[in-house]
């Protein structure tokens, strides 16, 4: 029996996805063999992988001036290899540090030697809200600005895009990508870990404008470097070619059930749903500002802190899993990115509803 | 209908593996939640992970002064990863170089600063061959002495473990690891990317000794960070959990199987059969000395080189797939992994008969 699975990540998948790639997991196409044993040359995964960097592109809307790669080492890989690629030891670099994973890209680039200057540190009010548009100035000279869309950990999402004029605009969207539309247009560099939107664990999106392309250190390392990886089609080595063909299968998913609007539409009805309930309740409570609660994680408290392991325990057995909240928060968390019908998350109010009836 | 798939690597998985893992893809022991979807810290990926190591290290008697580590970037990564992790830039480190992994290993090291003595370089001999043991001498003060036991493109394996008296010996495993026991204590680190024998690309094992955890450079990106990686049970970031879970099937169906003994004859029974039938032919040929000849990778010619393109086809139309050889050597190759039956091997040769009665 299938559950309504609230993980942080790796996530739930579309179910029509897992049947799909099951169904053919031991015989892909008809070749005789497992797409996870055919090599990443033939002329049948090079098209797959094509194929899923153009969905990508289309879903997206990222213009031919991007090069799309696809990486190994998560967006904690690239919290070094950013730095790597565009920057030189000593360059300043700008961020907004809203969050445990803002903070862990800070700590990266300061161990690649940068000069990192936090422009707004949420961190003052407990990581609970994001820094008001306009309320903070990018140095002109920064090789770029980073900054997280999202913070899985914190359940707090940007509501605009950091204006940045002429310096690069960086953005760790492994927790956002494929939930709504953006305008990639703004971005120098966009990342994400595929385990939350995208499919498996192990596997890296990174989406980087052309000109951004010849600034690495030669020191790089080469499965890291932008600039060889997009002159050989992200196969400078293996690729991590299952992550590779769910991405594909995900995106034709998302592109069937409307796109990335449709994915909008879907998500804000979810998050309005619980963020409402539990607003409306006296009993569970949700410690972020209005505009920057999360689309995709909602880390929530009830009244009564030491019933956290019941709540988690009864919900898992009502078919309501890995609804703890994060290790170092506490809590409980909903993780609702796109695969998380209304139901579950109406599924889990109900569950709420009855578990405050109880103990209330 | 299943083919003979000499592909190397991605490669060939036992069927039975397959069949297990699309079984359970959406629905993992009952959990309603494919493997796919769980969080690499809840406790069933944890256990999963546990016994995949515990397995590792029992199949190939790894003592308990190695840690062993889930890692990402393939070996590729971890050319990069080895001078970081212990080496500071200057030192001084000593390669055998026995093909183009060899090289690219050594490109990397340079790239990292090392002062690099290629103590052996079989390029002379046109990666023929392995450098006789004792034939080289290695420097007291290098930091490691790098080799790469099995060259998967020119099909070359070193019969021996070479000699480093005191210094640590570094191995890139990737074509060769659990084909046969070997004796992890002559090494100070063994690294391997899964796709030949251990799984699916996106996976790397590194086996690295106790001693050796802290040289690593203030700058070494987090997620190759060996020392902080061992303390965190790999799970600093998100592992390939995929991978991860499917190594677990695999050396289960290795310790099924009868463990590196029963691969290692096995294997040597395959080796035998096709160098067998290569030299008593007049038709066919392997460039490789007798004495360091790959029981993995089989690369061959045919007398009549006009004819490889056709060979390749017929092949393929007979089941026998990714003959092709290396793009950078031409020919044929036949990667025959762990998972590569006998009677595939024999159906090669048949079909090898056949063509060259037709043909020769």
């Amino acid at each position: 029996m299938r559950v309504h699975n609230f993980s942080s990540g790796p996530a739930m998948l579309p179910f029509e996805v897992l049947e799909a790639a099951a169904s053919e997991l031991s015989d892909w196409r008809g070749s005789g063999m497992s797409v996870l044993e055919v090599s990443h040359r033939g002329k049948d995964f090079v098209a797959c992988a094509a194929e899923a960097e153009a969905l990508l592109r289309e879903v997206m809307g990222i213009g031919d001036n991007y090069k799309v790669l696809f990486l190994q080492g998560g967006a904690s890989g690239q919290f070094d290899a950013i730095p790597f690629n565009l920057t030189a030891a000593g360059d300043r670099v700008d961020f907004l540090n809203t969050g445990q994973w803002s903070a862990k890209a800070i700590s990266a680039a300061k161990r690649q030697g940068l000069e990192v200057s936090v422009l707004a540190d949420q961190a003052d009010s407990k990581y609970t809200d994001t820094p008001a548009a306009g309320s903070f100035e990018v140095h002109p000279d920064a090789a770029y600005l980073h900054y997280t869309p999202n913070e899985t950990i914190g359940g707090v999402e940007f509501g605009y895009i950091p204006e940045s004029g002429s310096v690069p605009l960086v953005a760790d969207m492994s927790s956002t990508i494929l939930s709504r539309p953006i305008d990639v247009n703004r971005y120098g560099l966009i990342y994400a870990g595929a385990q939350k939107n995208m499919g498996p664990s192990g596997l890296c999106v990174v989406i980087v404008r052309e000109d951004l392309l010849d600034k690495a250190r030669p020191n790089t390392p080469s499965v890291w470097n932008y600039a060889a990886m997009a002159a050989a089609d992200s196969m400078l080595n293996t690729p991590p070619t299952f992550g590779v063909y769910l991405l594909g299968k995900i995106l034709q998913w998302v592109k069937d059930a409307g796109g990335l609007t449709a994915m909008a539409d879907r998500n804000r009805a979810k998050a309005e749903a619980l963020y409402g309930f539990i607003d409306a309740s006296g009993y569970y409570s949700n410690p972020v500002a209005t505009d920057s609660r999360s689309w995709m994680n909602v880390p929530f408290r009830q009244a009564k802190d030491e019933l956290d392991k019941t709540f988690v325990a009864e919900a898992t057995a009502a078919g309501l899993t890995n609804l703890a909240g994060h290790r170092s928060v506490g809590g409980m968390r909903a993780s609702i990115y796109n695969a998380m019908p209304l139901e579950g998350v109406q599924a889990l109010i109900d569950f709420m509803t009855d578990f405050e009836r109880r103990n209330g």
